[in-house]
């Protein structure tokens, strides 16, 4: 049963660890660069679980077989360059999805195990699928995938929270892994195959004829009473752009 | 005692998650964005803290009382967006000021609760005041605002060092604590209200004819000897601009 | 013995404590914000390694010298700043290469000393030498000198495996320590005289007569089959650019 888990993560490891090496082969990285950026991808969120839940050392520390899955996963892209070449433009955030799915479950199950609250589960599923790939973007300077409105940090915190559901309903494990990994991955994929986004909430600056941006708005003039209405807009999903800037 | 220094903190979760809530509707990010941002912002500089310190797990694995009321946040203020998207342009940075003088103070008194020396817990308090907004920043792709020179970085340090010497003065603890951060938060608002900053050193570049950027400057003709005269440029608040780029 | 290796280590604290205080000179952050920056830069990376390593307290939390320096670095920079300013552009890479080299060596150093595997000692390097310089940069927003083709992570990995090496051959430990951090800064400064840079993987979208950045690719239309010749195109250092944005 362990063992099970043991290969799922290392899925895990692998698939994030192929999306930072697409991400430096974009940003023109060199294969040192790669290793980096791949190691910190597939590593990343379980360390920032591991630190967080207090287990010590990270758990890569104790088995280093993770670090040489993730320099087989580099070295091995970088030999079959010439089909990594060919990839569409939708392999990186499907790779990702994936890496997203089986981090979130696998991150709240290990909360679990230590007996950690439900909602800290969910919100360590949360961290364990979310922070490796927002450390990549960072680093390579795109907006994080989890700005950008395609259903990211809505399909973590529903894939944990089923997770935890289900382990509070005594589901026998492989059944509730099994469910949750397959409601993350496909909230997130039907979310890139159909461009899904929830309804987000516009900023609506109320000041008349002033730009936004404008730092020296007269106070005296915002015309907005009590009984204004309220400027909810619902984005939808034709319109949603990625975050500003 | 402790249970005031513990409604004081919960006050700033709440404060810093709204500044979260405000950043991610500026940003256009959904619900469950939302939330993250939130969560990053209220809990980041804590973690951060209780990491370094080696208090393990982190506090609000301990008590996830915190997680809750970051939900409880989020709801209200989604419920509440009518009235938030009425608010002017100074309402994040004030909101802010409060959550970095409560948590300054009170990452000070923790780090002093745990025998830290002085220094530590003067950077201790900093490091939980000023984390959780800028990893907010940095993933919202905005300017952190501790890189803005409106005396951020400064309120925090005096703050902290405030508090640390009242502290070893043996001033009760109440008293310490309100009037460090009456200290921090003083400072900062004023900073807003007037736009003071400290003087800065601008980096002037002595070769003449030759502008900044330029990345193949003849090193031969580096005019400055010894006795150049200093280019240290106090930049005036109202001239204050943001750290380039 | 170990005497001798906290001397170094100040050195590294001071170099990229230098290295923090000259780019918050470029921000134009003021003098205080200027001690945040010289402060992650200077012991971020050994936090990040204690942490993951599971040392607790940071080391810096044991041995407040280490704040004490970086305060006192800050202040002479100050006072010098007229000296400061006369440098060129070359001082911050070479600067930070002098940190990278001794705190890689010193990071892999400290991972054996705690018992862990020879590629942890590796990564564990890697991380110390290069995480203080990428916050610091992130912060500054700033392209992270590791996203640079210039042989920085290469120089980190290569630097720390020689010293892993070296150590396992049962080489003098001053021996080993000075080799590797030989290898380290000579890799760097090599790479930074003569620009040089390994060949970097460009990514070329194959769907002909498309922009790259085009996202409604018709699947249908990609022309290479199996046969296709791979694009794996070599960037001359000549032509290397520093990450796309």
């Amino acid at each position: 049963m362990t063992g099970w888990i043991y290969w799922l993560d290392m899925a895990g490891v692998i698939v994030f660890a192929l999306t930072g090496v697409i991400l430096a082969c974009r940003s023109r990285m060199d294969p040192f660069g790669m290793l980096v950026l791949a190691a910190v991808t597939g590593i990343g969120g379980g360390t920032l679980r591991d630190l967080v839940l207090g287990v010590r050392p990270v758990f890569w520390v104790e088995d280093p077989t993770y670090l040489w899955v993730i320099l087989a996963t580099v070295a091995l892209s970088i030999l079959g360059f010439r089909y990594i070449h060919r990839l569409t433009r939708t392999f990186l955030p499907v790779t990702d999805a994936f890496g997203l799915a089986l981090f979130t479950v696998l991150g709240a199950h290990k909360a679990l195990l230590l007996e950690a609250p439900g909602i800290v589960a969910v919100l360590m599923g949360m961290m364990t699928g979310v922070a490796g790939g927002m450390i990549r973007d960072v680093l390579a300077r795109r907006v994080p995938m989890v700005l950008r409105q395609e259903v990211y940090a809505t399909a973590a915190i529903l894939g944990g929270s089923a997770y935890v559901l289900l382990h509070g309903l005594g589901v026998a494990q492989w059944l509730g892994v099994s469910l949750a990994i397959a409601l993350t991955l496909g909230l997130r994929l039907a979310a890139i195959y159909w461009r899904l986004s929830l309804p987000t909430f516009a900023w609506v600056v109320t000041v008349p004829n002033a730009p936004p941006g404008d730092p020296a708005l007269p106070p005296g003039e915002t015309p907005p009473r009590k009984r204004a209405k309220a400027r909810v807009k619902l984005i939808r999903p034709g319109h949603s752009r990625r975050g500003r800037r």
